[in-house]
C-alpha cells in the first residue's frame, strides 16, 4: 500500500509537517492550498525539500465552487483555476482534488455540471494536471459519490476522474459496494478517515471528530476491498480533520497516522492478496509476566506491598531491581531510573512468540528499548509504546524465563494469592486516540465501549482494551485537560477480597477511606437483594461494591505513593467491569486524601 | 427571583460546592444524589452546613426508574426510595425530583404509570415529602411535560406535582405556551438551562454542552413568561451539565452561575412587573476612552507608537502612567504593575452614565477596582472582569475628564489620526463562556456569531461582542488547550491604511512580515475584479486584504511585543468583519516571528 496524508492532519507550519510525514515513513502527501498559503516558503522550496526527503506530492487541495454557477462566476472559476495550475506547477505536481459546489451552486443540473466540470478540465489539460472530483457529504447538490461519479462519466475528459473519501461515503449510510461500478482508472485518489458513530451534523463530525484508521466505527476494510475490487492502485491516504490532532506535535501525530495505515494495510492484505503488507502476526497475551514500578526511592512501594500480602521475590543479580509476588502477580520495583515521584513504567506480556511480537511491534513504529543484559540473562524483547510506557515480552512457559536472575527472596509462604486481573494506565487527554491505536495494533487488544465517569474535577475517560481470553485488560484512562495526569494502578484479581482487605489493614496499609453516605445509598440501591452480613462488612472494611446481573464484584483501593496505587478486586458470578458506578466516589476519596497531604 | 442552582453544575467536592454557592448569592441549592453519596460529610453535617451558609435545599435529585414497571421492580422502587427519603429527612428537604423513566420502563400504560407514582407519592407523604416528576426529552414513554403533568393530573395526589427543566422543552422545539395550562401550585420546581443550537443526540448535547442563561440560543426570557403565567412562585434553579464548568475553579463558576440569573432576573422583570429584580440600565457605549497596557518596562510600547505615528500625551502628574494618542485613539501606557510581560490590562468606555454602569456591574457580581486618586483627580469607576482585566466607565462629554491629568505631552501633529476599531482579548480555552456573559451582561454588548479558525497549533475561537452603533467590538478569542494564552491586541482604525503602514515602515516599526504565497493566494482569489496597482501596494507593504460583497478590509499587524501586539485596519464600502479569512496567515507568520526570538 502506498501511504500518503493530507497536510491538514497535522499541527504546525508546512515544512514542519513535510519533515514529520517523511520521518514517520509516508510515501507522499496532499498539500493543503492553505497550508502552502501560510508558508513563507516558495512552491518551488516545497517542491525541492519534498524531493529531498523523497516525499511525493500526490493532490494539491481543495478546489472549491465550480459547477452548477451561472456562466459570469464560471468565467472567475477558470481564471482562480489557472492561478492554482500556475501554483500546481510550480509544486511540480499533477493531481487537484475538486469538491462538489456546497455554497455557490444556484443551478441544480448535472448536463451543466458536467459540461463545467469538463470545460476546467479542459483547462487543467493545457498544464497537465488531472481532476478528482469529490462529492462532499454536505455538498448542494452533488453529495453522494455515485452522483459524483455519474458527472464524470457524462463529462468524459481523459483527464477528468473522481476522489473517493471514505467518511464522505459511510457517515451517510451509503452503500459502498458500488464503488466496484467504477472504472478503477478512473479513481484518482482514496481518502481514508475513521469516525466515531455520532449523532450529530455531518459538517460539524466530519470537521472536528475524525479519527485515524482503528479509532472509530467505520469498516474501512471493507471499504478498501471494493476500491480494491474496483481497479484502484493508487495511494492511500489519510484526511483527518480532528481538533486534537491540529494541536498535537507534529512528529508524534504523524508517526500515529502512518501506524493507523500500517495496521489497516496489514487487516486488508489478507483478503486482498497483498503480501507484502502483511506484519507478523498479533500476538494474543497468554498472561502478564509483571508490572513494574520505577522511581528514585521505592521503598514506600515495598513496603505497601508487603502490607497487601506480597513476598520479597528478591533482588535482581545485576541491577537495582526488586521483585514482589503475589500468586501470579509480580510487581517489578526499579530504582535504576530518575524519575523522582514512583510511575507505572513497564508491563510484561507472556506471549507464544516474543520474538515475533517485538517485530510486529517495531514494524508499526514502536522504538525498541534497550536494556543492558549480562552474559547468562534472559533477554527480553520491548518497545516503547508512544508515551513512553515500556511493553516486554516473553514466550509463554511455566514460569518467566528471568525468574531465576532474581536472588535472595523470602522462602515464607505469600499471604495474598492474586493474578493481575486490569492495569490502568492514565494519560493526559490529548493522548487517548494514540494510546487506544497502539493497544489494538501492537499488542493485539480489543476496545470495549468507552465509559465516561463524573469525577469532582471533571469527566474522566475510560476505555478498556482486552485480549481475546480476557486475561490482559489495559483501562487507558483519560483526564479533563485541567487536571494534572491521572495517576495509575495494578488491580489485582483474588478469591476473597474481603480476607485481604482485613489482612491488609491488620498489616497497616493505607488504605482509600469510602464515605459512610456509599454504604447508605449501596442499602438503597441492593438492600433488598442483598446480604445484610455482607453490607455490614463492606461497610467495616471499606470495600466498594457493584453488580451486574447475576454477577457481583469487591473490590478496595490503597491510597496512591506517588503516581502509583493498587486495587484489590474479587469477581463473583461473571462479572465483567470494573465498578464503574463507584468511580466518582472513588475519584471524590482520592482527592481528598491528596489534599490532607 | 429566588436562585437556586444544581450542585452537579460545579467542581469539587459536596461542601467546597456549597461554600461556593453561598458566597456567590444564592439562596438555595439543589443537592445531586451523587455528590452526597461521594461525601464524606454526614446528611446531618451537609444540613447543618447549608443553614449556616444560608442556603435552603430546594430539592434532592435525581430519583430513577419508578414507573412503567412490573410490580416487582415497583416493590423494590419503594424499598429504595424509603431509603433515600430517609436521607432528604436527614438533610431536611422535603421535595425529591423524579425523572421519567429512560431504562427500566417496559410498559407503556399511562394509568400504570400514574398509579405507580401516586402510590411513591403516598409513601413520600409519611416523610411529608413532595415529589416533582420530570419528563426527560429522552424518557422511553414520557418525554414531552404535557404528557408528564398529564400523568401528574392523573394520579391526582396534593403532594405530587412537576418539574419543568428548560433543556428538555427548548432542545425538542416543544411550544412552551403549554406551560400556561398548568396549575401553577402543581409546578412544585423549575430547573433552566441555556444551550447552544447544535444538531445532535438529545442525550449528548444535555450532558455535555449545557450553558448557563444568556450564553446559549434557548428563548429562556419566553419561557420564563409562560411559567410566570402558570402561577409558579417558586425558585428558578440552574441545571447545566457541561463538560467545562465541570473542570473549572468552583468558586468562580459559582459566581459565573449566579451572574447569569441575575441577569435574567433582570431581562424578565420587565414583562412579568417584578421591580426587586431589576438592574440599573445597562450603559450602552459611545465611544472607547482609552486602552491602556500595564507592565514593568513598557519603553518599547513607547518607541513602537511612536512609529506608528501616536503623539505622546504626556505623563499622569500623580501617577508612573504614560498616555499616547493618535487622533482619538488613547493608549495608556502603567508602569505601576508589576507584571513581567506587558498585557492589555484595563479598557475605558465612556457612556451616558459611568455611575450607573459601575452599580451594575457591582450588582452583577463585578468586584469594583480601586485605584488610588489624589485631590482635584477625576475618579474613574470600574469593575475587574472575571479574568482580571479592568473595565472603566466615564460620562459621555467632548474629551475625557481625566486628559488633563497628563502633563508635557508633545505639542506637535500627531501623524496618525485613528479611532480604536476592536480590541481582541485573548483567554485561556475555559474562559470563555464565562467572558461572553460578563460582556454581554456588563458591558451591554450583542454577540456576533462565532468564528473557528485553524491556526497552526489548533483551532482558535472568535466572538466578537459589539456594542448597538458599533462604536465597542470586543473579540473574545480563545487558543485550544494545549496552547499558552493567547497574545490580545488593539485594531486602530484609520482612512489610509496604506499611507500609514509605509509611515510605520519608514519609521522603523517592526510589522508582521506576510508570506508571498498570501498574495499569489490572493491575486487567485481577487485577481479578476482588483486593481493592480493595490494588489502590488499589499504585497510591497505586507497590508492583509479581505472582501465581503462590496466591502473591502485592508489590514496590518505589528509584530507582538510581549503579549500585545497592534493592527491598522481601514474599513471600505461598509466591510464589517475582521479579516477572519487571514487569520490562519496572521497566525502563522506570529508563531514564525515568536520562534526565531
Amino acid at each position: 500500500m502506498r501511504t500518503s496524508i493530507a497536510t491538514v492532519c497535522l499541527s504546525g507550519g508546512l515544512v514542519e509537517k513535510l519533515e514529520s510525514c517523511a520521518a514517520a515513513g509516508f510515501d507522499g502527501v496532499e498539500i493543503m492550498d492553505a497550508d502552502l498559503v501560510a508558508a513563507v516558503e516558495s512552491p518551488e522550496e516545497i517542491r525541492a525539500l519534498c524531493a529531498r526527503l523523497g516525499l511525493t506530492i500526490d493532490m494539491y487541495q481543495p478546489f472549491r465552487d465550480v459547477e452548477g454557477v451561472t456562466d459570469d462566476e464560471f468565467q472567475d472559476t477558470l481564471r482562480r483555476a489557472e492561478a492554482k495550475f500556475t501554483v500546481m506547477d510550480r509544486l511540480g505536481t499533477d493531481l487537484m482534488l475538486v469538491c462538489s459546489n456546497v455554497g455557490t451552486a444556484s443551478i441544480d443540473d448535472d448536463a451543466l455540471a458536467a459540461e463545467q466540470l469538463g470545460a476546467l478540465a479542459d483547462l487543467a489539460a493545457t498544464h497537465g494536471i488531472r481532476l478528482a472530483y469529490e462529492a462532499l457529504a454536505w455538498g448542494r447538490y452533488v453529495n453522494d459519490y455515485r452522483h459524483a461519479w455519474d458527472i464524470v462519466r457524462r463529462a468524459d475528459r481523459p483527464n477528468l476522474g473522481t476522489c473517493l473519501d471514505s467518511f464522505h461515503i459511510l457517515s451517510r449510510g451509503d452503500d459502498p459496494s458500488g464503488i466496484e461500478q467504477i472504472d478503477g482508472e478512473r479513481i484518482y485518489f482514496v481518502q481514508l478517515a475513521d469516525a466515531p458513530v455520532l449523532d450529530m451534523d455531518l459538517l460539524s463530525w466530519s470537521r472536528h471528530h475524525r479519527l485515524f484508521p482503528g479509532e472509530g466505527g467505520f469498516d474501512l476494510i471493507g471499504l478498501l476491498g471494493h476500491i480494491d475490487r474496483a481497479g484502484y492502485r493508487g495511494p492511500i491516504s489519510l484526511e483527518v480533520f480532528n481538533d486534537t490532532f491540529r494541536q498535537t506535535d507534529v512528529s508524534r501525530t504523524a508517526a500515529h497516522a502512518r501506524r493507523s495505515l500500517t495496521w489497516l494495510a496489514d487487516r486488508t492484505s489478507e483478503a486482498e492478496h497483498r503480501a507484502q503488507d502483511r506484519l507478523p502476526a498479533a500476538q494474543q497475551a497468554r498472561g502478564i509476566d509483571f508490572v513494574e514500578i520505577a522511581g528514585q526511592d521505592l521503598a514506600p512501594v515495598d513496603e505497601l506491598l508487603s502490607q497487601l500480602g506480597f513476598s520479597f521475590g528478591g533482588r535482581h543479580r545485576s541491577k537495582d531491581v526488586r521483585l514482589w509476588e503475589a500468586g501470579d502477580a509480580r510487581l517489578i520495583l526499579n530504582e535504576q531510573r530518575r524519575s523522582e515521584s514512583c510511575v507505572l513504567s513497564a508491563i510484561g506480556l507472556s506471549v507464544d512468540d516474543a520474538a515475533t511480537a517485538s517485530a510486529r511491534g517495531e514494524l508499526l513504529g514502536a522504538p525498541p528499548v534497550f536494556r543492558r543484559t549480562y552474559a547468562g540473562e534472559h533477554e527480553l524483547r520491548a518497545v516503547a509504546a508512544p508515551d513512553g510506557t515500556e511493553v516486554y515480552w516473553s514466550d509463554a512457559g511455566a514460569e518467566p524465563a528471568w525468574l531465576p536472575e532474581f536472588v535472595g527472596g523470602s522462602l515464607a509462604a505469600t499471604p495474598l494469592r492474586a493474578v493481575v486481573d486490569h492495569i490502568n494506565i492514565g494519560h493526559p487527554w490529548q493522548e487517548f486516540d494514540e494510546a487506544v491505536l497502539f493497544a489494538g495494533a501492537v499488542l493485539g487488544l480489543t476496545p470495549e465501549p468507552v465509559e465516561e465517569v463524573p469525577g469532582p474535577v471533571g469527566l474522566v475517560r475510560s476505555q478498556v482494551m482486552r485480549s481475546a481470553d480476557d486475561v490482559v485488560r489495559l483501562a487507558i484512562n483519560v483526564a479533563p485537560p485541567t487536571s494534572p495526569e491521572p495517576p495509575r494502578h495494578v488491580a489485582l484479581a483474588c478469591d476473597d477480597v474481603l480476607a485481604a482487605t482485613r489482612h491488609a489493614k491488620a498489616a497497616g496499609a493505607a488504605l482509600l477511606p469510602v464515605p459512610a453516605n456509599y454504604y447508605d445509598d449501596l442499602e438503597a440501591r441492593f438492600g433488598g437483594t442483598m446480604d445484610r452480613a455482607l453490607l455490614d462488612e463492606l461497610r467495616a472494611l471499606g470495600v466498594f461494591y457493584d453488580r451486574q446481573g447475576a454477577g457481583e464484584f469487591l473490590h478496595v483501593y490503597t491510597q496512591a505513593v506517588g503516581g502509583v496505587f493498587f486495587e484489590l478486586v474479587e469477581r463473583r458470578g461473571g462479572y465483567d467491569g470494573y465498578g464503574a458506578p463507584n468511580a466518582p466516589v472513588r475519584l471524590g476519596a482520592q482527592r481528598r486524601v491528596a489534599a490532607h497531604r
